[in-house]
């Protein structure tokens, strides 16, 4: 027999398949199409060990990082992804997610449904160690692929060389190594010609 | 000062996004594509935590057994996908994932192209606790996708249902209640010709 428990886990994880069809901004290193939720996140997870070391704060809980990179963006199956500087999308993002956890995280039994949203809540706050560790790893990744894609994204959207600082400095605040990386990125970028300077 | 270190690792991250082009057999829930392996670890580190408790062996080592869920493909980047029922492709699948499990995880710092390199070796052997419910996730997904799209690449390529059984019945050593949950799945699919019966 198998138990009601794990009926719902399989349900809950057969319903979550839907975020491969969730499709991001950003393009793929060879910017022949564009990303989805679910190789995004395998992305993040991947980074989240081979960089720990970069993190600001040492001592982090791995684990919690991982898990949040891989289920940060499920709320997406229901509320879609908002591009990151889209800011009217922005203003009801929030609204969006929230009903979008709670119906899904709402399939798992309880326990693990509340251990999803506190997750996913705690990786939204960016108050945590973890949280900033994982947030930078989420901007450094479409950085490096826009940069790959030769300016992807900043280009079809003409996103500035300052919006696209301003969006990623928070980078600093989880793993300063990165953020010295990255910020190399958009110089390079710029003096390439993958991102334009505001006003050129 | 980027450290040679850090240029070591995003390099690698860098490569690692070819993964997202390297397409399995196995069809999405909607059967509209095929999946690829970054999604397909994805949904197997997800798993890998939401259903921990049903692996065969306590304390298993879940940081241990996630990395190992999304690295698992990375060689295939190089060796190409090879379809768990094609006889003649997994005879040299082997040697082909061993050359580039040597380039790929030789683009890292030593230390952590060691580690990376252990941790594949580990889960090919399906011989630890970690590997053996790893392996298990790693056929039940698609056992799983298969069922959701009713009967994408068992019909496709006349996999009957014996070969089915035969292929997965290695969940049971991970995972006894996966393979209670999974074995279930196959008799509903041959109920609903999703699968066919050999001979029929």
């Amino acid at each position: 027999m198998i138990s009601e428990r794990l009926k719902k886990q399989m349900q809950f994880i057969a319903e979550a398949d839907k975020i491969k069809n969730v499709f991001r901004m950003t393009k793929i290193h060879d910017g022949s199409r564009r990303e989805n939720d679910a190789e995004h996140s395998w992305h993040l997870a991947l980074m989240a060990f081979l960089l720990s070391e970069h993190s600001k704060e040492a001592d982090i809980d791995l684990l919690k990082v991982i898990k949040m990179c891989i289920i940060h963006d499920l709320v997406e199956i229901d509320a879609g992804d908002t591009f990151c500087y889209d800011a009217v999308g922005n203003m009801d993002k929030l609204e969006r997610e929230k009903k979008a956890a709670k119906r899904l995280f709402g399939m798992l039994p309880e326990d693990q449904g509340k251990e999803m949203v506190a997750l996913w809540e705690e990786f939204d706050a960016m108050e945590t160690k973890e949280a900033k560790y994982a947030a930078a790893l989420d901007r450094v990744q479409p950085v490096m692929l826009n940069y790959l894609n030769q300016g992807g994204t900043w280009l079809e959207h003409q996103i500035t060389k300052d919006r696209v600082v301003k969006r990623n400095k928070p980078i600093d605040e989880g793993a300063p190594a990165l953020w010295e990386y990255a910020s190399g990125l958009i110089d390079e970028a710029a003096a390439k010609g993958y991102v334009k300077e505001a006003g050129s």
